[in-house]
């Protein structure tokens, strides 16, 4: 895809080097502005520990939710667990972007991912500020995506477009995935821009459900970061009638391509988890409750065990089957079925396996089971016939490489 | 210490070669047998996978607590999600060692631990029956604790004596660890052997209280095993007055060198963790309550970042506030210090440094932290500032051996 392909109207982006990461030259940090006003929506960690930006976005969306003017994010530093110097830095820098934009008051967010436990480097911050406004432009989302990464190992850039009625709605997001430079915690950063023109309460409520079926079914390494943030920011350009009614099939086509997109950020996130050498979905079937379900799925994506065996080709189940009863969701052992696929992409499926039916394993082919867990995409299925509860999440395996980036030293 | 050192009176044991695990010779079959009845406490996985020994000594204990002869425990086979013909295996080796040994029904606990979904093949476990019987002596701890190791490095073995008035109480138990020759689930098995005299409830009081504070605060990789179990028998010989009485002073000393071979045991496991490198103390103090604490302690020990950060001999503390600040409890981030120390065993620490207070990075030296972060053992402590719940877990690192040893393939 070209450049031109990501612009979304009334936006326009920047991703700079401001010598916050080590590495010189490297792309760290990264500015996405409207013009014209936007709403906002965003979802944040339910970490206690949550960062200082994370606490002042909560804020700015409280105060302002309609008139935002962008986002400023940088890597190579995570501002979090900083005390009070780390919430004034925080705040310097929107004002810093706030005033070199010509915007209000609270109007910018502020994202930072890296180590935690550092003060922000305020010098290169500031002086950055004026840098990433100047290299502005529609079709920068490229460098934009480059400037949020930290031990990613390729950026993370989608677009969708949804037409309603003659008007063409554009949704272009990136995310950031596991890890660092300086290895630390696993902060996943997204914004997506939209030039739809929807009601504040409306984009909250869609973006909402939109994270909770996608970033919120996936899993690297289960560890909950203190910086995560989607931010989604619409600015009306697009001159669509305004969304209003969560019942319009306005509303609905609007979620369902909001939802296309998280789920194309998110699982790009997991296809890139450290160290990462395959691609799993998990979906449990049969719970009593959708939430039952999830837990389940959650317990086996998280399990260390089920996580090297991926990392193995080994198809033992019985890792499944454990990490499912430890997860706190009722489960009668003698009513569950598991089943097993695989490709090598997320087009091509070799064929379903079943491996257990009824809590008893069957007499299945060790072989054509290692040949599905030796793919680089391998789909499980378990069926708990208990009732309609369902959920299906996203993980990746955990590798030798997985504790290189992780167990290196900082510096 | 000699074998002889570790007899129990009144109890012979055995480890035998049966021909359950692949590797011919290797011992995998144990019995622990008392020719004088036994009062048993037990505590068993909550797994709702629970394998089907862990499903028949539940009814054993219920049955026939006062009137126990002893346990029969398989390495090779973990006889978990092996539906009925699993539990008929159990039943059928628990009386083929009741009438080898000319003692009665439900007198006789099994367990076993290996690889999930496999039946136990019940040729070789029938025909090992006699010999393990004929192989019972009281000096045979080595061997019974070697029986039931699977991908362990080494027997855990200990024992403890304890002086009522005049009378000699003797506790000796084994206990096993994280993984399989195969590798697969982390069971955890243990039996504790005294010749205590004291009441079935009294004993069960002990044991639980006892094992809440020893194998309930290890963690290796967080999976929870289809087939856990903790076996105390006592079989009375000492002739002590019986202990009848929770308030009594031989009670609480009976608990408190109870507490302490379980803790040998448990440490024992975490010590040999599969893969581990350094063996991590983790105290929550401050918090609102106990379980609070144990909830943070828990989290902490668990998280993949901060294991592979142990492991990485690198003092990224980061790690911790984000898994504490994800673990349910309740915490203030302004509120909390950090301090950790280390040393090369257990009886020697270099000297505390403090990382965190008031939830702000200190000015601390960071040679100094690497060099507590690099050592085989280390201690971490948070302080919570909140009230007086406290708690202290035992975890291991998380290294490219313990992939490995997971990642491979079954067979």
């Amino acid at each position: 895809m070209s450049q031109i392909d990501y612009i979304v109207p009334g936006f326009e982006v920047a991703g700079i080097a401001a010598g916050i990461k080590k590495k010189a030259g490297a792309l760290d940090f990264t500015l996405i502005a409207s013009r014209t006003p936007c709403r906002a929506a965003a979802t944040f960690t339910k970490n206690l520990y949550a960062a200082a930006p994370v606490v002042y976005d909560r804020q700015v969306l409280a105060a302002n939710a309609a008139g935002i003017h962008g986002v400023i994010i940088n890597s190579g530093c995570a501002n979090a667990c900083t005390g009070t110097p780390g919430d004034a830095n925080t705040r310097a820098t929107a004002e810093a972007v706030e005033q070199a934009l010509g915007a209000g008051d609270h109007s910018i967010f502020v994202m930072s991912t890296g180590v935690i436990g550092v003060q922000l480097p305020m010098e290169k911050v500031l002086a950055g500020v004026p840098n990433v406004v100047n290299a502005l432009r529609p079709d920068g989302w490229t460098d934009a995506a480059q400037g949020i990464m930290t031990t990613d190992t390729r950026p993370k850039l989608f677009t969708r477009t949804l037409k309603l009625g003659q008007h063409t709605i554009r949704f272009t997001g990136i995310s950031k995935g596991a890890g660092m430079i300086h290895p630390n915690m696993a902060t996943m950063l997204s914004t997506i821009a939209t030039n739809a023109h929807i009601s504040q309460p409306l984009l909250q409520q869609a973006l909402s459900a939109a994270v909770n079926a996608s970033y919120n079914r996936i899993s690297i390494d289960g560890d909950t970061s203190t910086n995560d943030t989607v931010l989604l920011l619409a600015n009306g350009v697009a001159g669509n009638p305004e969304i209003t009614d969560a019942n319009s099939a306005a509303f609905a086509a609007f979620l369902e391509t909001l939802t296309l997109i998280a789920k194309d950020l998110a699982q790009a996130i997991v296809r890139d988890g450290e160290g990462a050498t395959r691609f799993v979905t998990i979906a449990v079937n049969g719970a009593r409750s959708n939430d039952e379900a999830h837990a389940i799925a959650n317990t086996i994506a998280t399990s260390p065990l089920v996580k090297t065996a991926f990392f193995g080709g080994d198809a033992n189940w019985g890792r499944f089957v454990a990490a499912a009863g430890r997860s706190g969701a009722h489960i009668e052992p003698e009513k569950s079925s598991i089943f097993i696929n695989g490709g090598p992409d997320a087009s091509e499926r070799m064929g379903e396996l079943q491996l257990v039916a009824g809590g008893t394993p069957l007499n299945y082919s060790e072989e054509t089971a290692t040949r599905i867990f030796k793919s680089p995409e391998i789909d499980v299925r378990m069926e708990l016939g208990l009732g309609q509860g369902s959920a299906t999440v996203w993980t990746c395996d955990f590798s030798y490489d997985y504790v290189k980036i992780n167990g290196d030293y900082r510096t």
